[in-house]
């Protein structure tokens, strides 16, 4: 078992330079490729959700955290703040404060809730560089978030939605969750908001997750003391490599910030209610969630997440212009390919293999003139000769449909 | 003529929040619909033009601007560093340090160049209180911004090439771009590079603008003096509402950077040679776009760019189903649909138009009985009843095709 750093030096996923700074990796393009694949699952996911998105800058007032109470709880792992004439701004620790203006920026009525804000959002831990590391230790860590704004009779109901997205998420990327933990108050100090509070919140917590996991066989285990400082949550739990455990994603109850930035809602009494607040994680931060995948499969991802899908190999240079068409209609119809013509073809069929390349299609004469590609599926057990036509159509709809890998059997 | 804060206050593209800080505004979910259809058309011009993505961090190490040499030209316009343990911290006031990086990451050979580097990225302005101003000028300007490396043999094509692709984005939103113009040094002191670097520089972008500027009938003005401190430049400049001239567009030259990064390839000849760098803007900035494009449309969008596109309306309790599903699919078509049943007909009408909404679909028992709805294109002069079926055809590709609106003749 390798470790996503280590596969990293194959792979150029990521890659760490002392100017840009400890905890701050720039994504290469084959990494930009595998985020650009999670952050559409992440849209998909949250507006089949029926949220809506909103973009917020990533600094704020130093008056807004304090306000939120990150700078009373949270300050250590906080960037300082900057003076910008009178004011001082701050990196902000979480995303959640913004997206209570946003919603503070318009009245609401009963009627219009739940409302769901979802943002890739970038926010910021000031680790000591000491505990860095590749892409699952970072500085900037960029988060797909969600929080939803709803009446206390829909909490429950919407904290069961968001546990069933998560494990959903989690399901098409293939990452086994080891089990969910409730993460909640212990009896020490230092929480946000009243003891009936929190045991509400626990209670709805608990009965929203029941169903949810019952069907998804999870166990549910007790954790006093790990609550997020706001609230209590439901947490997905899984190992890594070597046997870490992370939280992948996370359902969690706020009703300290609805106070705070006095959120509420017009009910049906025509009267002011307060509203409950839900911050979710679905497919996670795309840091954590690469470095995840990549130990998961050791590098060689699935299908539609693969950095390079197809490698087009001509043997010769008279085949040449046939490569270069078949990888403009691999890439017109979405599919990540490239075409290598340098050097003997052992040694572009290795270059291949190390870059992880799903497909290898090999074009000589004789393919050419059948207008078929000779195909090594590397993940799978599939080697033969296979029309141009066959080849694009398999490749569309594994990439569409966010398969493992191409079903040379179908059709 | 109204500015496009006036018009905010009807439309709510976006708020702002004396807690988040002057010039940092937030996105309201029907502005964030706006940024999401910019983003994808901005993607979609930089994939077809061969760019790939990358993602890099908003902050970088005091060293890297030092490098880059924006802490000496430029630090009046920068955020102060932070402290983080021995290092400090900067919020970058550029994206084009951080892809010098990407660029110098790994080997390159001439025959891998042109690399184009694609990414909306946020940088950064200490802009002071007084200059700040909606949309058009903020602190955390989110930058359509792509940066390509190639040889100084590929340098006319390349620059022609994102003159081109950046007309295009201007010709696809509808903005009209009053002239081009060379922005050059002068003979004042504070320009990076050598006097020859300028003169080639200027040179190949002439002839590169030539031949464009002249198919799309567009003068190209002198402007000694408006260079960027690292190169030479050629700026596409619309005017806004209120007749202000503003830059929409951009191609950069940069031999500064090159040098300052020690980028390079490895020649035919074996050898390494200095690589050229083209910044280049093609949908331009999140923010100035919005602005420009809410003033140029006094906030009824394009239909493809509508927040709302289609308002639906059961004329009673009795059609609130078939509202529902007329909504979900067009939701599922990929359209933005509201359906609004409390009230007033009458009133929920005025509701639409203050939104903007494009089409106002009145759902009443005689057409529920026919599959049909009762449309008004608020836009154009179109009224009357159409089916179900065809609204759903005309909206799906008027929303694909990036139209203005439907076309109610057509088909």
């Amino acid at each position: 078992m390798e470790d996503h750093r280590d596969l990293n030096r194959d792979l150029r996923v990521f890659a760490s330079d002392p100017l840009a700074g400890a905890g701050l990796p720039l994504w290469l393009p084959d990494g930009a490729a595998i985020r650009e694949e999670l952050q559409r699952l992440a849209k998909d996911l949250a507006h089949a959700d029926g949220c809506v998105d909103v973009y917020t800058p990533v600094l704020g007032k130093r008056e807004l955290f304090e306000r939120s109470g990150h700078l009373a709880k949270f300050a250590a792992d906080m960037f300082a703040p900057i003076r910008l004439g009178e004011d001082e701004v701050v990196l902000r620790p979480a995303n959640c404060p913004h997206h209570a203006l946003v919603y503070a920026a318009d009245q609401h009525s009963y009627r219009e809730l739940p409302l769901r804000l979802n943002e890739l959002g970038a926010m910021f831990r000031a680790e000591r560089s000491g505990v860095l590391s590749g892409l699952s230790r970072v500085r900037q860590i960029n988060l797909d978030d969600t929080h939803v704004f709803c009446r206390p009779d829909q909490a429950a109901a919407e904290a069961a939605r968001g546990l069933r997205t998560a494990l959903r998420a989690q399901q098409v990327l293939g990452l086994r969750v080891d089990y969910a933990r409730l993460s909640r108050r212990d009896d020490s100090d230092g929480w946000l908001g009243s003891a009936e509070q929190w045991r509400w919140a626990e209670d709805e917590l608990r009965a929203a997750a029941g169903e949810v996991l019952a069907e998804a066989g999870l166990p549910l285990v007790d954790a006093p003391g790990e609550a997020a400082f706001y609230g209590p949550k439901i947490d997905l739990q899984v190992r890594d490599g070597r046997g870490h455990e992370e939280t992948i994603a996370t359902v969690q109850f706020d009703f300290n910030q609805p106070e705070r930035f006095d959120l509420g809602y017009t009910g049906p009494d025509g009267r002011r209610h307060r509203v409950v607040m839900i911050h979710r994680g679905t497919v996670g931060s795309m840091e954590r969630v690469v470095a995840a995948l990549l130990e998961r499969y050791q590098g060689r991802l699935p299908f539609w997440l693969a950095p390079v899908q197809v490698a087009v190999l001509p043997v010769g240079e008279e085949q040449d212009a046939r490569a270069r068409d078949l990888a403009d209609r691999l890439r017109a119809g979405g599919q990540r390919a490239v075409v290598d013509h340098e050097g003997p073809l052992g040694a572009r069929i290795r270059e291949a293999r190390r870059r992880r390349c799903h497909l290898i299609a090999v074009v000589g004469p004789q393919e050419a003139a059948a207008a078929a590609v000779q195909v090594t599926d590397v993940g799978q057990s599939h080697r033969g000769v296979v029309t141009v036509e066959r080849l694009l159509e398999l490749a569309r709809l594994a990439h569409s449909e966010r398969r493992r890998g191409l079903d040379w059997m179908a059709g």
